[in-house]
C-alpha cells in the first residue's frame, strides 16, 4: 500500500480522521491496527528516529482506539478488568495497565484514562476491547454503559514538543504533569490532551474528540510547530525498542503473563479488589515463570530493518525463545531485541545464539530499557 | 506494501502458513484482517474474477482464524452466542450465522461448525471473537474451555473446484453436501474440509489444523489443480458484491443489526433459548427498522476500482444513507452497490443520487443478489 490510489481495500478498513492530512504531509505507506489504517512511513525511518529524539515529531495514532467505560459501577468494572490497583487514581490521571483474561494472559496494553469519578477511557494497543469489556459486561451484573467514542489521538512527541504546547496553549500547559490529562479546547476543536505516548521521549497526546475536525487540529498544530522544528513522522520502531515498550502480538500476547514481561508492578495481588486472572497470577507467582523477557544485543553488521519473523534464540545449539522485536538502533550503534527466552537464561550477560535472516549471530542478554535517557551520561 | 522486503512492521502483524507460498505464487500486495496479513492482489483483479467465476482459484484465507468452544456446555454457550436457533444442529453440519451483543449490533458474521457434539469452530470475519467469547464466559458460569486452534483456511473456490477435489480424495468426496464439513487427510495432512466458502461460487474450504506444513498443502493442492485449471487467487470483491454477501466493518458493524440487512433468518426470536441481544432484537423487530440495506445499479461509466470511502447517498438532495461497498461488475457490465439507506428509500426501482468521487450519480435500488446463478437463463 503505497498511495491513495492503491487503497484498494474498499471501506472494510476505517480511514483516521487525519488520513487525508497525512498524506498530504508526506506518507508514503501504512499498516493497519485496530482495523484502521496507520501511516508508517514518511520516507527514511532512521531521519524520523532523529526528528523525534533531537526536535519533536506528530503522529496519527487515531488507531489507539477508546473504550469508554461509564455508569454507576465504571469504577467497580474497571477494578475487574485490570490487575493493577486503581484505588489511589484520581480523576485527571493515566495510568499505563495491562488486561488479562482469567488464564492471566494479556490481552492488551493500554493507558486507562479517568475523565470523571465514573467514566474511563482505555486507549487501547491492536485488539478488540470494546468486545471483551462488553462480553465481560453481559453477566457481570453491574450497572455500566461500553461503548467507542468519536475520539481520535494524534501524538506530540519528542524534546521540543513542550514548547510546541506552550505555543498553542499558552504557559499554563506547562504544569500538566507526566502521565495527568486535561480537557481543553483549541480553536474551539474539543479535546483531552495527556502527558502521554509511544516514544519514552517528552511527549503529549491530544485526543480529538470530533472527528469531523482532524485536518484542521493536524494542520493547527504543524502550524504552530513547524517554526520550533515539529515534523511530520510516525511511532518509531527504533526508539521504542531503545525504550523497552511492547508492542501487542509481537512482545505480548495472550499466551504471554505480567510476570513474564517483568510488568509485576502491574499486579496487585494483596489488594483485597477481585480482578479477571487474579487467581491464575497468583499461582503463576508462587510458581515462577519458565520463561522470561530480556533485552539482547545482537552482534554483526547493522541489521537493514526489524525482524519480519520471530527469530529462534538458541544456547549452545539448543532452542530456548525466540526474538520477538530486533532493530538497529543508529545512536547506540547496536543491534538490539527483546526476546522471550527460557527463564535459566535471562541472567544478565548470557551468551546466546540468534538465527537472523543472515544467519546465526552471537547475543548478549542485557539490561532493559537500552537507552534511558537518565544514564546519557553514562554512556557518553 | 509491495513485496516481502517491505514488509517492514516487525512481528506485530501475523504471517500466514501459506504466506511464502502465495510470495511464490505471484502476491503483490497484502491487506490486514484479524491482526494477520491476507494477499489481496495477484495481478489484474478483473482476472482474478474471472479465474474464479470460469475456473477455480486458491486463496490464502488463514485470516479466518477459529475460535474453538468446547466443554460440557459447549452447545448451550454457543447457542448464547447466537440468535440463530441451532437445536438442529448435526454434527458434520455448518451454519452462517451472526454473533451480536446485548443492543443487538453485529460484532461478527462467522460460519459455525460443529465438529463434535460439544465441539465447535467459528470461522471468523474480522473481529476478536475469542476476547468475545471468552469475555461472556467470565461470568456465565458454563463449563467451557475457549482457544485458537492451529487452523488456517484455504479457499478453493469455483466451477472447476469439484474436480481438483476429486483429484486430491478421490470419488467419495463427492458426497459431501453445501454446509457440511469433514475430517480428513491429505498425504497425512490433518484436515477438516467443508464445502463453503465467500464467492458464491461451488467452493471448498481446507482448514489446515499444523500450521507447519502450509506449503505443503498448498503446494499439493496446486499440484493436483493447475493441470484442471486452478490459479492462484484472492477472495473476490466483485463476486461478493454480486453475490450481496457482507464484508464486516464495510456492510456491517457493531452499530447494524441484523433486520437492516435483511437477516432475519438468522435471528429466531420465538425459540426458547435465550442469546445475548434477544430482549433488544425483539424490540427492534416489534418497532421496525429505520433503514435497510439496498442494492444499487449506479449509472455513468465503470468504478476503476472499489468505494474506498463510504459514499454519501441522496434523494433530491437530502442525506438518506451511505454506499457501503461499489464496483464495476464486468459480467454485469454494471456498477453495483451495497447501500445503507433509510427505510422508506428501500423500495425496489427507487432512484437515489450517490455523491462518488467522480461527482453525484444517478442510482437505482435493485434486488440482492445482483447475480445468481440460478438466474442466468434470466439474465441471459
Amino acid at each position: 500500500m503505497t498511495g491513495s490510489a492503491d487503497f484498494g481495500f474498499g471501506t472494510q478498513i476505517r480511514k483516521s480522521p487525519f488520513f487525508e492530512a497525512t498524506v498530504r504531509w508526506g506518507a508514503r505507506a501504512f499498516s493497519v491496527y485496530n482495523h484502521m489504517y496507520i501511516p508508517r512511513d514518511f520516507g527514511d525511518p532512521e531521519q524520523n528516529f532523529w526528528n523525534l529524539v533531537n526536535d519533536a515529531i506528530l503522529c496519527d495514532v487515531a488507531v489507539e482506539r477508546q473504550v469508554e467505560i461509564a455508569g454507576p459501577d465504571a469504577a467497580r468494572f474497571v477494578q475487574m478488568l485490570i490487575p493493577r490497583d486503581l484505588s489511589g487514581m484520581a480523576v485527571g490521571q493515566c495510568k499505563y495497565v495491562v488486561i488479562t483474561n482469567a488464564a492471566g494472559g494479556i490481552l492488551n496494553d493500554p493507558i486507562l484514562l479517568r475523565l470523571e469519578e465514573n467514566r474511563f477511557w482505555l486507549s487501547l494497543a491492536d485488539s478488540d476491547m470494546l468486545l471483551w469489556a462488553q462480553g465481560v459486561a453481559v453477566f457481570a451484573g453491574m450497572d455500566v454503559s461500553i461503548h467507542e467514542p468519536d475520539v481520535s489521538p494524534l501524538q506530540l512527541q519528542g524534546p521540543k514538543s513542550g514548547e510546541v504546547m506552550k505555543a498553542l496553549f499558552g504557559e499554563s500547559i506547562m504544569d500538566l504533569r507526566y502521565y495527568w490529562l486535561r480537557e481543553v479546547e483549541l480553536d474551539g476543536i474539543p479535546l483531552v490532551v495527556s502527558r502521554t505516548g509511544w516514544s519514552s521521549e517528552l511527549g503529549y497526546e491530544f485526543y480529538l474528540r470530533d472527528g469531523a475536525r482532524g485536518d484542521e487540529l493536524w494542520e493547527r498544530i504543524m502550524a504552530a510547530g513547524a517554526p520550533l522544528g515539529l515534523k511530520p513522522g510516525h511511532t518509531s520502531a527504533i526508539r521504542r525498542i531503545e525504550g523497552a515498550m511492547l508492542s501487542y502480538h509481537a512482545d505480548a500476547d495472550i499466551h504471554t503473563n505480567p510476570y513474564e514481561l517483568g510488568l509485576d508492578r502491574l499486579v496487585n495481588l494483596d489488594m483485597e479488589a477481585e480482578f479477571i486472572g487474579k487467581a491464575a497470577l497468583a499461582r503463576i507467582r508462587d510458581e515462577g515463570v519458565t520463561r522470561r523477557q530480556v533485552g539482547l544485543v545482537i552482534e554483526g553488521a547493522p541489521l537493514d530493518g526489524p525482524n519480519t519473523t520471530f527469530w529462534p534464540v538458541r544456547k549452545r545449539g539448543n532452542a530456548v525463545g525466540k526474538v520477538t522485536s530486533a532493530i538497529h538502533s543508529p545512536r547506540l550503534e547496536q543491534n538490539i531485541a527483546l526476546a522471550m527466552v527460557d527463564a535459566e537464561c535471562a541472567e544478565l550477560r548470557t551468551v546466546l545464539e540468534v538465527d537472523a535472516v543472515s544467519g546465526p549471530l552471537r547475543a548478549t542478554v542485557v539490561e532493559r530499557p537500552f537507552f534511558d535517557p537518565r544514564k546519557t551520561l553514562a554512556l557518553a
